[in-house]
């Protein structure tokens, strides 16, 4: 078998089999496949597409390509929840301590921010002493005797796809479904995960812009699960303007400390019911949503969803004075309004420009390894369909530098839109697959 | 500019700008742009075409990668001929010659043989002595002075493109017709070529299978030459079965020397005098196909193309016994007939398996680098659309190893078939382009 008959054959728009799927993804990890020919069978998957076997095939070839976790002598299910990314998208934090406080113990394993979209590791580190980066026999370990972690990947894990979405990175092949697919669903198989709640977000502030291409990359994903013998629901979720109201990291740790305390705001605490309500399904202690959302908001009104946060902040290292009193969090020196020019109804809080302009002023990383600064960020104080008035502050913007901050201002500008007559709300999600 | 935005909008099929083009061809020569960049872009190419204009900037781009020569000033205009390949063609070493002596000097650059395909360097390199590596200044002293030069191409002419076509041969990108044209249109200009006469084959033999490709390249590459402010005339011609008789190195030159010297098989001095036809119109030597053509038979006729031919020879240090008395040329030990197996009509004489065949014998190169036995070959007896009578011989195999020889018979076995109706031959032409 040669790596260029296999990049000819998908070049002409054929599928491949098992064994060169395989044998293409097991020479590029140990690196007898080049880079280049990866690249130019990248461009031709992107272009002429793969199947939903040819897709699994791929998928479990990156999962098996290094360690795969087996967390069944730990858990009963190992469940997992992922999220394509978004702005404003604190929900691992809420939705992980509901699930085990409903009585299913996860370990699950984040990534950190890139580009306008906000990691869920960057929120913990918010945290003063919280690690991330458990080695597998902690990660084991306190899975088995607290019943929650929430860690770093390790870096075992799918090294064909850490490789492969690198130069997927350079090489203009990010955007294909069946790539992205692989590349999310070998880390959720090589991290143990039987089942997985996968909440794919759609809009101006997502990577999939078209329901059509949610619902494509969705469905692949579920299919990818039950041929791989795991099983994944997928909710497909609004990102077309920021879930919640904070973004930027202790900022959404402070509101999803808020939610946990059975506050917080109306949709972000909507979207965590119904991600925990489908986690519940699969780790069997509901029937149904409805039932699963009864558990999870009642882990929420008798504060052991709360309870189950703190114990994880704890057993890993964090100082949990900063979470007793979330005002201890990092907090930026200045917090500036931005007003509304006009009155009228919330038209657009343009969610990718949020999470540009909160990359900006220091909350995330234009690339990997940038430093962060965890104090700033944006909080938004309306919601797509509701009233304004002019002068009423629309956002603040949490600053430690006066010409970021400018310049996020102007950024802010740009990303709402005031509409004269009235706006329906955006809704918060668009269907669920899988179910 | 970034490479990997180029990428992309060659991947969403967009038009790339003349600056997009040469940044990228310049970062790829320098190294700045890596192989795996490249790879996807040319797979992007390959999969979303270019268009007539973008193909010139890429083909002016890759020629002025390296050094460009200027024969202004030895020659009044820089004429060269280029063939996409083929099986038994040889014709350079009788076209050269004729032109010359029809009175237009000519300095040309030809390549070695790669897969079944033949290359003029390997048949020139029969000849004991001769040289195929002159300097640039050899080159040029050596056209002002003798008139006639047939060496290999300088290092230095179009790095970009040697860089680029390693990389399309291990990428699965080679069959894109704006990358094929390119790449010889970028030698030719290089080389300071400013009439060419472009053979582009059609067949089982060639790169272009069918007319329409071939026409298409043809059209494409007589656009580029337009666009770069150069002439080109392309001959669509078959090659379906092997051009003349012969088909290994020595076998080749004798060949050329027999149609030098006014004989030859004739379907290959057909073809050769429609080249030089060609060349001479664009040398300005004739208004017309029937002008130049009866200028070229001149040649042939009077001795004189044999004489240059000679100058040649002797010019680049080839010892002028062997062409003199071309029994002295290499070879091979053994001689075998393949007979027909049956009376009828020739209906197929595959030229690719026919070169593959030679390649066996060692005639060719498997790979790049390869060592070559110049006395080995195949010399075909018959043409398509001739009879045959079972017994008699359809080929004779030239060969220095048994096992080789047996290997090359079981291969000619399948290249033939032989029709028990009669047969139209194959036509030489399919036709003209940019006349």
């Amino acid at each position: 078998m040669r790596a260029v008959d296999i990049i000819i054959k998908k070049r002409d728009k054929q599928e491949l089999s098992t064994e060169e799927i395989n044998f293409f993804i097991q020479g590029y990890t140990k690196g007898d496949i080049p880079d280049y020919q990866a690249a130019a069978w990248a461009m031709a998957v992107l272009l002429n597409g793969m199947n939903p076997r040819e897709t699994t095939d791929l998928t479990l070839a990156m999962a098996y390509s290094g360690d795969v976790l087996d967390l069944s002598g730990v858990v009963d299910i190992a469940l997992d929840k992922h999220s394509t990314g978004g702005v404003g998208d604190k929900t691992t934090l809420v939705v992980l301590p509901m699930v085990v406080a409903a009585g299913v113990p996860v370990g699950k394993m984040s990534g950190r921010g890139l580009g306008f979209s906000g990691g869920t590791l960057d929120k913990m580190e918010s945290i003063p002493g919280y690690r991330t980066n458990l080695t597998t026999e902690e990660f084991l370990t306190q899975l088995k005797e607290v019943g929650i972690v929430l860690t770093g990947q390790s870096a075992d894990l799918a090294p064909a796809d850490g490789k492969l979405y690198a130069l997927r990175d350079v090489t203009g092949t990010v955007p294909s479904i069946p790539l992205i697919a692989s590349s999310i669903m070998s880390k959720k198989i090589a991290a143990g995960a039987q089942g997985i709640v996968l909440d794919v977000k759609i809009g101006l502030g997502a990577f999939m812009q078209t329901l059509e291409s949610a619902r494509e990359l969705a469905e692949l994903m579920v299919d990818i699960a039950a041929r791989a013998g795991r099983r994944a629901i997928a909710l497909l979720s609004d990102m077309n303007q920021p879930l919640g109201y904070a973004v930027g990291n202790a900022l959404e740790v402070k509101e999803a400390i808020e939610t946990l305390h059975n506050r917080g705001p109306a949709d972000f605490r909507e979207h965590c019911l119904k991600v925990a309500a489908h986690m519940l399904i699969l780790g069997g202690k509901a029937q149904n949503e409805a039932q699963g959302r009864e558990l999870a908001e009642k882990t929420l009104a008798d504060g052991s969803a709360w309870e189950e946060f703190r114990k994880l902040v704890q057993a890993q290292g964090g100082d949990v004075r900063y979470i007793d009193q979330p005002e201890r969090l990092p907090a930026a020196r200045l917090q500036e309004p931005l007003k509304a020019p006009q009155s009228g109804y919330m038209a657009q809080i343009h969610a990718r420009l949020v999470g540009e302009a909160a990359v900006i002023l220091g909350a995330g990383r234009e690339k990997k390894g940038d430093p962060i600064d965890h104090a700033v960020g944006i909080v938004v104080h309306k919601k797509v369909g509701e009233p304004v008035e002019a002068g009423e502050p629309v956002f603040t913007i949490h600053a430690n530098d006066p010409a970021k901050l400018a310049e996020a201002q102007q950024m802010l500008q740009e990303a709402i839109k005031i509409s004269p007559t009235p706006v329906e709300p955006l809704p918060h999600f668009y269907g669920v697959i899988g179910e």
